[in-house]
């Protein structure tokens, strides 16, 4: 690709305006699209001028796009490929933002036109709100973002979405769907089905009592359900691998609560508070965190 | 109790010393005492003005105590009884900030002599930060703080200490010990299990790639390991009954995802996000988050 000239959003929610608001931020002449299937966001979407152009046509939206990003649930992906497919030129390069990554890629391959190059991406930002309304122009700044590609995946196409992320301020690195879905799994599907499965078993009269360690613990959950169930659905067999791996772990610290057992249970607890502490070192190393 | 004169804070960490600073804070004339087994903690008190007075004699420093509060690791609790009890004045009111109430009750019933009162204190706040340095003055503001008693509790000595709390600008409810320990083991003890577990589960490699959902849920489990040994310790049946409850919810969300039931994941993680809109909806209600 030459230059880069326009890019277009499908879905305006948190993640895929904060796309579009930073590209303009940068002032760097990229024409932003964006296209939501819901009239009402269309219309807030305009009023807020979260893109030059919001499209009533998901087809027309995408038709001189140079990049087409979906940041839509992921379970819609592979109907939006196929909506969008022949409307797209040739050498677009498609990407979304979507938090799993073997399956887009699967159907990316079985129902994307051959003259166009899928490649995946995942910036790791965002939070518990959702809507149009909580896009930023800042929420990509030292985020996180792996791009994912497999054996097939045209490596200029990369280069450029490489480019492109980090001029929205990210830290990019590369890796294959099936180590990314592994490692997400871990770090952040799991916390979510932890933060759930605390709620679902706690009482509501008790919860009154809670401090701010249960708020922190349990917000991630105040996600948007249809957004994680996509999620979780997707990536099933490595959330399933981390919940059984933390049941093991919650079963030895039980056990040691149980046997009343302190030198134990300090041990399992200094052992978690150490790798915390090492991992706080690393991102204040690389200034995700102060 | 006429007039609260003095005010003994034995163990100065981020909530000992918060409380001899909150009391400085309303300038009531209350004198403030402090004690800590180490010489460089108290040297450390003394160049930040953390109390009035600070003693190398804690029998010097409850002599004259009107309340006495200790805020050190819940298992040396017994002890520090016994070592004090003879030193305190007749009607002197003994309280602790522990995070667990019946085995606190217990010791003091055991070992404190019987022209003194104990109650049970928890003032709901903190952070994972622990030491003098990081005391301060509006540790409390708007905390919950739970005072137990039991049948053989002095009424007055209740009345005393919810004035008390409530002039560190606490919200101040009343329970059991059992109740209190049931409660607490759920909404405060539980979460820290979790995290634990989680960290205790995952990769260091993996884990430089999390966002800030799992920094988020983790923060706790960077608590100090000592403190919360004895406080798994002396609560560990509902501990080890949260954890049950825990692991019961966490495998409905692992068949959920095994079977790729989307409906029923969502359900699950909806039922979880309307908890907890729930519950901040109670917080914003009683000021306590914004």
């Amino acid at each position: 690709m030459k230059k880069l000239r326009q890019v277009t959003v499908i879905g305006l929610g948190l993640l895929g305006s904060s796309v579009t608001l930073t590209i303009s931020r940068n002032s760097s002449g990229v024409k932003t699209a964006g296209y939501s299937h819901r009239a009402e966001t269309r219309r807030r979407a305009r009023r807020l001028g979260v893109a030059d152009v919001i499209f009533d046509d998901i087809r027309r939206s995408v038709a001189d796009a140079d990049i087409v990003i979906l940041a839509t649930p992921i379970c819609t992906f592979e109907d939006t490929f196929k909506t969008i497919g022949p409307a797209l030129k040739k050498g677009c390069i498609v990407t979304d933002v979507g938090s799993t990554k073997l399956l887009p890629h699967k159907w990316a391959k079985k129902t994307l036109p051959k003259y166009v190059n899928y490649v995946g991406s995942h910036p790791i930002a965002g939070s518990e709100q959702r809507g149009v309304e909580f896009g930023r122009d800042d929420l990509f700044d030292g985020a996180a973002c792996i791009i994912t590609k497999d054996i097939s995946t045209n490596l200029s196409a990369v280069q450029t979405l490489k480019k492109f992320w980090s001029s929205l301020g990210c830290r990019v690195s590369e890796m294959s769907p099936q180590q990314h879905d592994e490692i997400l799994g871990n770090v952040s599907h799991l916390p979510h089905a932890l933060a759930a499965a605390m709620l679902n078993a706690s009482d509501l009269k008790q919860l009154k009592f809670c401090g701010k360690g249960f708020m922190d613990t349990s917000r991630i959950a105040s996600g948007p359900a249809n957004i994680w169930a996509d999620i979780f659905h997707t990536n099933s067999a490595n959330i399933c691998k981390g919940i059984d791996g933390t049941i093991k772990e919650l079963v030895k610290l039980k056990k040691a609560a149980k046997l009343k057992n302190k030198r134990q249970i300090e041990k399992l607890l200094e052992q978690a508070r150490e790798k915390r502490a090492r991992l706080i070192e690393y991102k204040v190393s690389k200034k995700e965190i102060q």
